[in-house]
This record gives structure tokens, C-alpha cells and sequence, in this order.
């Protein structure tokens, strides 16, 4: 099955645009419970809700060897009617990229992964090769610090515009297998609608709301694809900290109904 | 002790710019060595003949958990008077960034770490606090696709130059605890030029002579420091795959030697 067949049916399916992201903080958890158990104890208790769950490297790397066990075993207990995602946005040339996309595609068996597009073509290649995954282009990212490069004006195929655009450009071209997505944050709408107008199918990937500041109303408005099939909205901090008490997973539930319901009710006045 | 001390350091302690890229290849490593057994041989044959190792986590990574450890006890050992560099070509935001930046600097222990500046500041930040760690973030690379977001013309601080070079601008502003440093790839000597020419003191991490295809007396010339005391000319598979029989290691110190002679005969040259 396509990444996009799978990542349509995961929204159809739970009738959810809302990506779960499982980046575990041991100071927000709550006391005694391990990340793995964590982690489990909310998929088990959303994954009716989400269409997808993405994990960020990072959270796992911070934790030495447990971390990385714990991140492969989370994988592993994603329903396989949801969309796993591994967000790792490496970068790097092309014989390492290679490398890469085995531990992320092979070794962790993650469905998508997200990439860093500023080395180019062929360290972006390696994962297009997996026909079968999705690879979530970092394109305008959610952070203050996107402005540093990302919006610079650039001069490209004959015209000026923001880096970040040339990216999505680029993208479009290398798109021959029909499995990329971009990253476009929540916390820029102008950027989100630019994007969006001009690649209505391409699968997006949108984190920024909630902790980051993200409007949820304009990211829905804005940023959904036509069919409402192809958009993830993604929230970590809101749904995994709802309660540091025994109950963090009952909190969870209902933190994720309650965005999963929000998103729904904005996309039908967007229709 | 700062970065830039203990790389000045270990370049005078074994008159060496070389840097070792130590990058494991199951398919190109002599049969039946493990990746722990050939790196350990590796160090231990060339200690002396380098100013540094560098670990590209991707190939550790492609090989699960056993990959992971065999990084953290590879690490562990570099001697200390050689510059350990932890090459993840990390990027992501702040929050996140210090998670990475705790993974390679706490857990695994790097002196020195390579970062992607695509996310701009916040992203990079999180690694500068650690004052005494130095961090290679990503200028000009050696990979063909470089040419594709790097080299664009971009219009920023009132003048139009390449991406590349307003990245180094960027990371010459952010530099306030001297911990930085770029990498600019072998394979684009005049950019290498430019860069030099421009920030004559910083610390330049430069990958791609040998298999990748920089000619190493223009490397020389051009990307050595005032100095020649922070400048490092990577490695990786002359050295490693210099012989895949039994001798490895004594090929691996062979190879080390002539091409550690090499550079400081073309520094003498251009002094």
C-alpha cells in the first residue's frame, strides 16, 4: 500500500486529522512510570482518536540505550491502521542518508519520516527509494528561529521568493514516487495558506499548536488539503501532560477527543 | 579546557590535521571483525597520526542497538588528548535541540558535534551553552546537491550573496562563547577559498578528499587556518577499507601516515 493510501485510510478510518506526538519528557511524566509504559498506556488509550503517532528521535536519543529500546518497542506497539512516524529530520550526503533510512525504515520499520531538504537532492534520494514510506520535507519549521534562513529571498527558476517556497518547489520536482509530504508549522498561517494554495494534495504535516502557540481555527483553515485526507495536525505536550497524576492516561483520552472534535468542527465550517 | 584549545592541542601534539571518519561498513570491513573490534584496531593503530576522530552516527545507527553501543564504547576509546566529534548533523527546535544536544554531549560524551543551521538559531543554541564543546555547523557540504538550497542567491544584510555564505555570516554573529566552527566540503575548492579568506580564524571541519573527490593540495592551500592549528581534513574509507584482509589495522596506520604526510607537506608548501 502507498503512504498516502495508508495515511488516508488512518483518517477516514478514525475520522481524525490529529497526530500524536509521543516525545516523552521524564520531568513532565508522571513519578514511577517508565517511558515505555508511558508511552504504551497512550496509544492504548487514543489510538481510536489519532491518525497518526509521531516519535521524536530526540526524546530517545537524551535517554542513552533504554531511550532507543524504548523508542523501537513504542513503534512496535502502534496499531497498524495508524500512521507511525519517525521524526528524526535527518540530513546528510547521499551514502549516509542511505544509512539513515535503513534504521529509520528497516531496523525502527517506521511508516514516514521527516527530512532536513538543506544538502539537497541526494541526501533526501535514499528515503524516496522506499516507495512505500512517506519523507515529510522540512519546508517553513514552527520555531522563532525559522526566519534566520527559511524566509531569506531567494533567487530561483527564474523568479524571487522565500527559501522555504523553493523548497516546496524542489519537492514538487522530486516527487516522482508520490511519497513526500512537507512540514509547514502551525505558528505561521500566512506561510501555512502560500503552501497550501499552491500544493492542494500534497500531504502536510503541521506542528505548532497548543504549547507552541499555533491558532488551531486558521491552522485547519489554512492548512487542510481538499479532501481533508492528506493533513496532520500534530500536538504532543497538551495530550501527553493533560495529568502527571495516575490518570494521565484517562486525561489523554480525553485531551485528544476533545482536539480531535475541535479540528473536526473547524474543518466542516471550512468546507 | 575550550574546544579550540584542546583541538590546537591535538594537532600540535601529533603534527596532524588529520581527521579520522570512523564509519563502519559491514559490506566493506574484513570478514568476521565486529564493528567494536575493528574501530578499537583502528584507534589503537593511528592514535598518534591524528588530531581527531569523527563518528557519523548514521552508520551506527543502521545497525539497531548493538550499532548504538558499539558508538557510545567507540567513543569512550579516543584517547583524551585527541578530538573526539560526534558527526549527527542534528536540527531541530529548541526544545528538542537540547535533547539532542544532551545525547551527544552528556550521554555519549563528544568533545564536538556537527549541526544542520536550517532551523536557525533557536536550533543551534541549546549546543553553544555547552561553552567548552565545539559545534561544526553545516556551511558548504561536499555532496552534489549542495548546489540546490546552498548555492542560491540570497538577498540578506543588505547585499545578495550565496546561502552558504550568509549561514557562515549567521554562525560568525552567533559565536559569542567561540565555540563554533563550519563545515565546508573539499569538493568546492574556490567556495573553501571564500570561506577561509573570510573567517581566517575559525575552525574549519572539511570532509571530502579521497573518495568523494577533493583534491587534496588545493584543500590544503586554501582551508588551512593562519595558523594551521584549526583546520581538520577528514577521512574516512582510504583509511578504513585500506586493506579488508587481516592487516587492516596496520594498512589503516600505513594509509594514516602518508596521508597525515601529504597535508603537512602541502601546508609547508603554502606557508
Amino acid at each position: 500500500m502507498s503512504f498516502i493510501a495508508k495515511l488516508t485510510n488512518a483518517i477516514h478510518h478514525n475520522n481524525s486529522l490529529l497526530c500524536i506526538g509521543l516525545d516523552p519528557d521524564p520531568d513532565k511524566m508522571p513519578a514511577g512510570v517508565s517511558v515505555l509504559d508511558f508511552n504504551w498506556a497512550i496509544i492504548d488509550a487514543t489510538a481510536d482518536l489519532a491518525c497518526a503517532y509521531k516519535l521524536n528521535f530526540a526524546f530517545y536519543e537524551a535517554l542513552g540505550e533504554e531511550g532507543l529500546s524504548s523508542l523501537k518497542r513504542t513503534r512496535e506497539h502502534i496499531p497498524g491502521n495508524v500512521v507511525a512516524i519517525g521524526d528524526a529530520k535527518r540530513g546528510d550526503i547521499g551514502n549516509t542518508a542511505k544509512a539513515y533510512a535503513r534504521a529509520i525504515f528497516d531496523y525502527f520499520g517506521f511508516d514516514a519520516t521527516t527530512v532536513n531538504p538543506y544538502l539537497g537532492f541526494d541526501s533526501v534520494e535514499p528515503f524516496l527509494q522506499y516507495q512505500d514510506r512517506g519523507v515529510f520535507i522540512l519546508c517553513r519549521t514552527s520555531n522563532a528561529g525559522a526566519i534566520d534562513f527559511q524566509s531569506l529571498s531567494v533567487e530561483a527558476d527564474g523568479g524571487r521568493r522565500p527559501l522555504f517556497e523553493v523548497v516546496a518547489r524542489k519537492a514538487a520536482q522530486w516527487n516522482t514516487n508520490g511519497n513526500i509530504g512537507l512540514v509547514v508549522g502551525a505558528t505561521y498561517p500566512d506561510e501555512l495558506k502560500a503552501i497550501r494554495e499552491n500544493y492542494p494534495d500534497i500531504p502536510l504535516l503541521i506542528p505548532g499548536i497548543g504549547a507552541q502557540g499555533g491558532d488551531l481555527a486558521l491552522t485547519v483553515r489554512y492548512g487542510v488539503d481538499r479532501r481533508a485526507e492528506r493533513t496532520l495536525i500534530n500536538s504532543s505536550r497538551l495530550i501527553l501532560y493533560a495529568s502527571r497524576e495516575k490518570d494521565f492516561a484517562v486525561a489523554a483520552r480525553k485531551a485528544t477527543s476533545e482536539l480531535r472534535d475541535q479540528i473536526n468542527t473547524h474543518r466542516a465550517s471550512a468546507l
